[in-house]
């Protein structure tokens, strides 16, 4: 078994967290990994109040081990995190943006405050703004994320928030990454994709299908499902997703798709409602390559883990050759 | 000790490649990073005939373990690879384009052909090609490179050319590199900017310096150098380097840059000659947040090997907690 003080602080038998993948990493899925002994977030994407009752209600009642939820730090508000807080999620995690003004409310609410950065500055801002868990996550990963790459970047996070712990995340998909997370120096993996491309994952069968089906060479960091659905995300960050008929169409002409924005945004959700994959974006991170099936989530953690002490014991014994 | 069968194949007793850096793997690194156990390469940059004698002719002479060479593949010719075998070096690096026309060369001349590879692509043209080792190169690797990442790209590449050897490059500066490179599959792991960073390299003090204070969230991948030098670099690849005066004036500025280059060439070279970094580039690797000395090649070969070995025995003595 792998033990890191992380999970003792987490209470959970395994060093895998699930993603707080938006409208992906719904209540089902998050209590799946728990229950399987990683810690599983909900994902609350952009706020939809509504959807997150549903979620977290689900995930309150299903978890039988310590759970959690993730927010958009630059999207949430104090109205949004009170809402998450009800439902006594045991970790709180705030991406992209200055977490400083809900760090409070979660603290006070008894919650393990976990921040994820994507460069060096964002964990000195994590530190400094009280987080109990920096997430270090790399470029490679799928969906919103920023330009340094995890293989780097973990370990800098690591010597530059000590004694705080860090997570990796980005490009972990299977045992071999997580081993490797570990030896650069984090306590955990964060998992995004590899889960996405799971039973109790929301999301299309057909999104699941081409992520176990796609490529890391085909996947690309892109403003363009950004400008159609009208986020105004920040600088420097963008989503990484599977080409598709969409993003072939207007990445690299993303003036002229901000000037039709308004149009196409109608026919663009309606397409996403109907899981339409040549127009809705499959937000998907480089480690695709390594996904090839889609199974239960407690399947897939448990397989990951084993994996993880399998490449630990192998890389031992091959020592004493 | 790490045993790989790579180490075999070239006959080395660390798993240690020496990046082949134009300009900075001289003759006398290469031989350095050798005799210390590792494989060191002589950087063959843009084939600088006159160069590359005088620093081929000291690694064959200094060397007394294999070493080898490395020649950037779209810009080599015959000639060129011709002129480096005659130093009979054991290990040939081939990166960035097809190495078809010089294969066979190379191996009737009974050395091994290293092949460095940027994407899954890349890597299918060069198991397809006969390469013999093949090394993943990931974005975040100083120098020239391109745009998947180190993490999950290792793991793609050695589950897709498998049973041939690969080697983990981009991002690797320490031991924990080294061990996580191992534990993602990879037999070996070529280091570039840390070794730039070391007594034996060629290259200024002052870029040593920069390297040793510097911070990966500095780094960028360009062409801003490229165009100003007049290398015709193909798609995909961009160089990494850290920002300085110049990048910052010209990144983001390339086409008024293209039309001003002519008339900055000479002053650019002055400028290098003299090692004013302001101008030059510095290429350097995301990983430099862990670079704070510049040691002698054979103590920082020993110290990245040491510290792997205590990482792998750590994770195993921490399993049975």
């Amino acid at each position: 078994m792998i033990h890191t003080t992380l999970m003792k602080t987490l209470g959970i038998r395994h060093p895998v967290i699930l993603a707080p993948m938006g409208g992906v990493s719904g209540g089902q899925l998050a209590a799946a990994v728990s229950n399987a002994g990683g810690l599983g977030l909900v994902g609350g994407g952009y706020g939809d109040a509504a959807w997150l009752d549903t979620e977290l209600a689900i995930a309150a009642k299903a978890a039988q081990a310590p759970w959690g939820v993730g927010l958009i730090t630059w999207r949430a508000n104090r109205q949004l995190v009170d809402q998450c807080l009800r439902y006594a999620p045991a970790a709180f995690m705030l991406s992209f943006g200055d977490p400083t003004p809900y760090v409070q409310a979660i603290k006070d609410a008894g919650c393990t405050l976990i921040c994820q950065v994507q460069d060096l500055a964002g964990a000195l801002m994590a530190r400094d703004a009280g987080a109990d868990i920096i997430v270090a996550q790399g470029t490679e990963a799928g969906g919103h994320g920023g330009q340094r790459a995890t293989f780097p970047l973990v370990p800098a996070v690591v010597d530059a928030v000590a004694p705080i712990p860090v997570v990796a995340a980005g490009g972990i998909a299977d045992g071999r990454g997580l081993a490797a997370a570990l030896m650069l120096g984090a306590q955990a993996a964060l998992i995004g994709t590899r889960f996405y491309a799971c039973r109790e994952a929301l999301g299309s069968d057909e999104a699941k299908r081409r992520i176990a089906a796609g490529h890391g060479d085909e996947t690309v960091r892109t403003r363009v499902f950004d400008i159609v659905r009208g986020y105004d995300w920040p600088s420097p960050y963008t989503g990484r997703a599977l080409r598709n008929a969409f993003l072939q169409r207007w990445h690299g002409h993303e003036p002229e798709l901000q000037a039709q924005a308004d149009a196409l945004r109608d026919p663009f959700f309606s397409a996403a409602a109907r899981g339409d994959c040549d127009t809705a974006m499959v937000w998907a991170g480089e480690a695709i390559d390594l996904i090839h099936d889609v199974p239960t989530a407690a399947f897939l953690l448990a397989s990951i883990v084993a994996q993880a002490e399998s490449q630990i014991r192998q890389a031992y014994t091959d020592l004493a050759l």
